[in-house]
């Protein structure tokens, strides 16, 4: 059985709508902020205050109330009937994330269990597919790599994207 | 740069000797407790508490304060000069040990970066030598297991042990 590992923050998890909704109460970020292609949501906010987002995300409960990316939780339990499927997170750069991640795994996707989650740093996981948001996650890697769409992705070429899960479901299903 | 993987749990931490100490204030079980080869703390404890250890281990705290095990910090700290070394428990069994566990390799191991740290379930990591202590990591593994020694994995003679970490420098470095 092919192992596939995916990442959690804007694969399943929406960090970034998290990020707008605290600029919005905080500085008046529109809430439908668009961010442009290749850009981070840092460089779309008053340039004072654009280290901010390092504050939010190192608060406890940042990572407990993320919304859930669409299809994410409908593709992946079919996905498990095909593969052995592992969430691999980069979490261990947050110590507050780590049991947030763990409570929101456990409330949104309790059809994983714990043998299959893991929280890194580097993802030198033993893997065939990796879909990840972030290029440097597929550094050495000599499996699949899907790019999974986010903004500040989108100028790069290099790699098999997915922009979404249902995407990902006709490809891998 | 080969890769090496080191467990936490009696490989760099004494978790026993905190059972023991927990097992000792509950029920006078004696503090210089001798496991047997082949067996589990839990075998050792009055049978009608037996399974007083699940509850011990998913108390918050119970990872924070355990002892190092000896010479563990200056071999791993010679063996970063030589390899890239991660440090793979796995943790996700037990919520509450993550912080912990988090926090402990902060105070004992600040020289071990975020980036390689690994809290995961299975261990499907891309390494060249693990140090363990429990045999169901080495399942499906290609490199070299080192069996790092501990009363429960006593009567094991399939793998190349190691009985101490300056047992580990003479191989190693």
């Amino acid at each position: 059985m092919e192992r596939i590992a995916i990442d959690m923050d804007e694969v399943i998890a929406d960090a970034v709508g998290k990020f707008i909704k605290l600029y919005n109460r905080d500085f008046n970020v529109p809430l439908d902020l668009k961010i442009d292609a290749g850009n981070e949501i840092y460089h779309h906010v008053p340039q004072d205050v654009n280290q901010k987002w390092f504050e939010y995300i190192n608060e406890p409960g940042f990572f407990r109330d993320l919304d859930v990316i669409a299809d994410s939780q409908r593709v992946i339990k079919a996905l498990q009937q095909k593969y052995d499927v592992y969430i691999v997170s980069a979490a261990m750069e947050f110590r507050n994330s780590l049991v947030d991640k763990y409570d929101w795994l456990a409330e949104h996707f309790p059809f994983i269990d714990w043998q299959h989650i893991i929280f890194c740093g580097n993802k030198i996981v033993n893997v065939d597919i990796i879909i990840d948001d972030r290029i440097k996650n597929f550094i050495n890697f000599s499996g699949r790599p899907l790019l999974y769409t986010s903004p500040h992705n989108l100028l790069i070429t290099d790699y098999e994207r997915v922009n979404n899960w249902e995407e990902i479901a006709g490809l891998l299903l």
